[in-house]
């Protein structure tokens, strides 16, 4: 085969930056916006449109999509995973308008291989390690398991 | 102490390329098949031997491993592992011929997320985000959990 | 914004390394232990104190935090993710001292995708792909799901 394809590099391109963020590269961050003091490990892609708040750490081979806003004081733990597209034309969308928000509260901490699908998550919940979180979280509190229920009310 | 390791390279070798394929280096890819039109995200690893079809995107941190054919018009979201090795002999196996196949059918969508045992899989089915696939899908329709259970026919 | 981030690279350093190790660029691999003839695949991060045994697979994707000790002959799927820090305060913690550790026993295989809390693993287990680890497993047998459940004795 003499195809060749269309080779793109990972990029940090139009970031807004607050104060003092440190990334660890490579990283795919492109179109987003990072608040003061945050950090973003390695691995990590961030698309365009996605918002991180303050003093957040956003850790190694996470992925947060169009659409999520995660607020101030957030922990996002080793590969998590967000989600903004729910299939509901049986298949993927290409249309944005299509895509839905995806909300992380001020002070939640998600923990390492969670998936959070397109939901609205109070602040000060703790998401376990592993959960799959389909529904808002609405009392702060913490979440486990797949599909993620509540342990106990924080 | 003194040794020093063999450091290799991520690397994209002896790829199969179909027309305008579009790849996100950093990626590990090797003795593949990826068919026209298709798009690989950055930070994923695809094995010799494995085959992505026509007009797929398969999205950041997925790993697609040896003996997994996806045929064409399929999502593999991010974070997607499959596996091709089910520990049968009670340890991992070091000889191919003991590894299993996986087969996803066309116009499949496998969810952010989502690990694959080596089953396969019928055309047109949507694996939810987090899903853990542990046995053949031969009807198309929604699946969700761990293991993955059917939510509802297509 | 005209806010700069502070950049930093992946990197390997400080790495005591057993003899006939090879590993797979990109990864993040600093303060650790790697012993003779295991592997490392690519987008790999080990952190700092982390040990790993002799003869091990670390495969791609996978995350082994601070506190984790994995013994010989391991086999450490793709994307598996460690954890130290059960958020026991009801956020995370930076104290190390409150960090908690993982044992992992020589012969012991984890399938890709699995999450592990802090925990104590014995010998000659198998972990099933996408499990959720989130006790000790003191007998030897295959688990499963998340939360990992035993499905059958070794």
């Amino acid at each position: 085969m003499t195809n060749r394809p269309d080779f793109l590099e990972s990029k940090i391109i139009d970031v807004e930056w607050g104060i003092e963020v440190r990334v660890v590269k490579p990283c795919n961050l492109y179109g987003c916006k990072i608040g003061d003091h945050s950090f973003i490990g390695p691995f990590v892609e961030i698309q365009e449109g996605a918002v991180v708040g303050r003093n957040c750490r956003v850790q190694s081979h996470s992925f947060i999509c169009s659409q999520v806003t995660v607020e101030d004081d957030c922990f996002i733990g080793h590969g998590v995973l967000f989600t903004n597209d729910k299939f509901t034309q049986g298949k993927p969308s290409y249309d944005e308008d299509t895509w839905q928000k995806t909300y992380v509260g001020s002070g939640t901490s998600i923990g390492s291989g969670a998936t959070i699908l397109p939901v609205r998550i109070t602040s000060n919940c703790l998401i376990g390690a592993g959960a799959v979180v389909t529904k808002d979280l609405t009392e702060p509190g913490v979440y486990v398991g797949n599909p993620a229920r509540i342990l106990r009310k924080a």
